[in-house]
């Protein structure tokens, strides 16, 4: 698998795909930004009058449930895209917290084909069993996977992926990636992660950048996104320590380390372990 | 009073309130970071037909007039957590310059149990008398408070609160901030704070954060949130000279102080005096 | 010239404009920033029932076609500056990509007296020829501006400018910059500006700033505009270089060293030819 990431990555840079994201508010220039930092180049586009066009030219769409307001935007982008072809990257950014998140979810799910899904523990619940113990942006303590529920949750992904088709990434302090064959288990990261905004919607765009230059390797494409941010945000830990810096810096160097990131820092630092059903 | 911030800090830090900002699109990922910074947890939904929902898990809410746009969706949110006795923060961003600020303004006072009003001191004049100078998002120059019309601005403040029932948190060079009992004074912060956008939407948010965790403590959790930001915005701009740097890597260190401020470094550098009528 | 630029710098930090953009919502806060960081204070409301009464508090106008859903504000606004006589400047972002987008573009030119169209070479071509190689919103390489094409791409400009009767701004690794009558050649900035979100952008809501403050200006507005950039993305990415940063951190030290320039490091490093028909 390390082979095939080092693949994703190189021809990721050669390709510099365009990333077609429809993402929301808050986070939308860091997600632009780690795009860039990937080799890819981001179009935002959001206008429903638009979006078919704007796709059409793209490499990969992302559908963030943040942007709810691009609700028709996105179902477009969606359906043209599929039509292409293009893989295709749903965050379900609070799903769970309202009613008209879960339902735009399950609409987006039905009418497009999704090819990962990238949320939080709490955000892959609600769309998988429906359960609503979503609170705004952050996984819920009790959804969280740790050491002691590890095999339960491996389980639920798996099981998720076999039901859906798609990709199943549901990330946080460990990451599970399941294509409802194979299944990564990703350790590392850091817990500075959690105290800045748009971590998860950056690995959305980060993992939508690499399916973008290699959309037959969307499994492996995920993994590399999960492994270049553990990697990245472990070594933006280091440096704001060593200088005495904050949760700010934290980010401006996680989007850094994302653009400088080598093979040899991959290989040195990823904590990667594959399952086999 | 000093004690009492550091209960304030102490408890934000257990608690870690989700605050539900509806604010502008300039600035909203500022205030979502300098929310997690202050150990909270920010979701920014706008869409009307969710924030009920939404507001419902959330220990408080900001409404900033910049989201014009989300004016039902602040109105329906603003009812929700009156009805909640959350406590509101209320931006009245701009207010003065254009009659549909001021007139938004108005109804949210009216309609809402806005707990504490954060603004400039033109945007707070407008408001308290209908005056028009505000030009923009910045103080006008004839508002501001020096040394000189302290004693007037002072009594402007705590007029408006008592007439208002709101506590009044009008800043800029000098911060007061009065709820019809006391008024406190705090000098301190950087001038560099007029040279990066979205300063007063942050502190803001960050009002809006600690009155979450401490919702009997709206008025000690407004001096909290001017002191920490004043401090911290020292603390950056002492930093960002010894290393020469500008004013976006002061926008980056203000938010890496408040994420790491001490109870030591804000009795250190607080200037701070309490006022009783 | 170079005594033109120090003197629109200066004019700039006394006068501080107030510059109304209605742009995107993807570099909003760096475009405010930007503002700031070169002594102008940003206004960026784009609501359609206050922009007249906005703008008209305000020096100069942006236009940026990635606002879409802000057409009836930029058309309000856009006419509103026109009467006023306040320069105007049209960033036509991603024009060519979609029809949404060229035609809002045109029709913002036949109702508005624009002063100058800052654009990349794909959307510049866009809009002059009506041609479609735009790719999103970063230039196509077969339009980008080399020392191959130079001679064609300084007559393109030149002519589009006679014909449109704006300023012409085409901007990359070479900028070009014609009023009808001399065209500026400047090399220099950093390849690294490829590499982050919003370099365009702020480079048009920089130049809106100087023409703010010097309405009479327009041309050496923009020369000066470029020259800061180029100066400010040199400093930048040598700093970065240095200190083993990405991207991120280019994107901030290129504020940075914005809010920082002086005369001294602009006639130092500045790479500019002045042309006369």
């Amino acid at each position: 698998m390390i082979k095939e990431i080092i693949k994703i990555l190189e021809n990721t840079k050669i390709k510099r795909p365009l990333v077609h994201s429809i993402t929301n508010n808050i986070t939308v220039n860091d997600c632009a930004n780690i795009i860039h930092a990937a080799f890819g180049a981001p179009t935002m586009a959001q206008d429903e009058r638009e979006v078919e066009q704007i796709t059409s030219l793209c490499s990969s769409l992302v559908l963030n449930l943040g942007a709810l307001k691009a609700q028709d935007a996105m179902l477009k982008a969606a359906i043209k895209a599929s039509e292409l072809n293009h893989p295709i990257v749903l965050d379900p950014v609070a799903a769970g917290a309202s009613t008209l998140r879960s339902d735009t979810g399950k609409i987006l799910l039905e009418d497009a084909k999704i090819s990962v899904i990238r949320g939080n523990a709490s955000e892959i619940r609600a769309l998988a069993k429906g359960s609503t113990t979503t609170k705004g942006v952050e996984a819920n303590q009790i959804d969280s996977t740790t050491e002691e529920n590890l095999s339960k949750a491996i389980e639920m992904v798996f099981n998720y992926s076999l039901q859906t088709g798609c990709i199943i990434m549901m990330t946080g302090a460990i990451d599970l990636i399941s294509d409802g064959k194979t299944t990564a288990v990703l350790h590392g990261g850091s817990e500075m992660m959690s105290r800045i905004t748009g971590a998860g919607c950056m690995l959305t765009a980060l993992t939508a950048t690499y399916c973008g230059a290699n959309p037959d390797k969307c499994f492996e494409s995920a993994v590399t996104a999960a492994a270049v941010m553990n990697v990245s945000a472990e070594l933006a830990e280091k440096r704001v320590r060593e200088l005495t810096e904050g949760t700010a810096s934290f980010r401006t160097r996680l989007i850094d380390f994302v653009s400088m990131i080598s093979s040899e820092q991959i290989i040195k630092n990823i904590k990667l372990e594959i399952l086999k059903k």
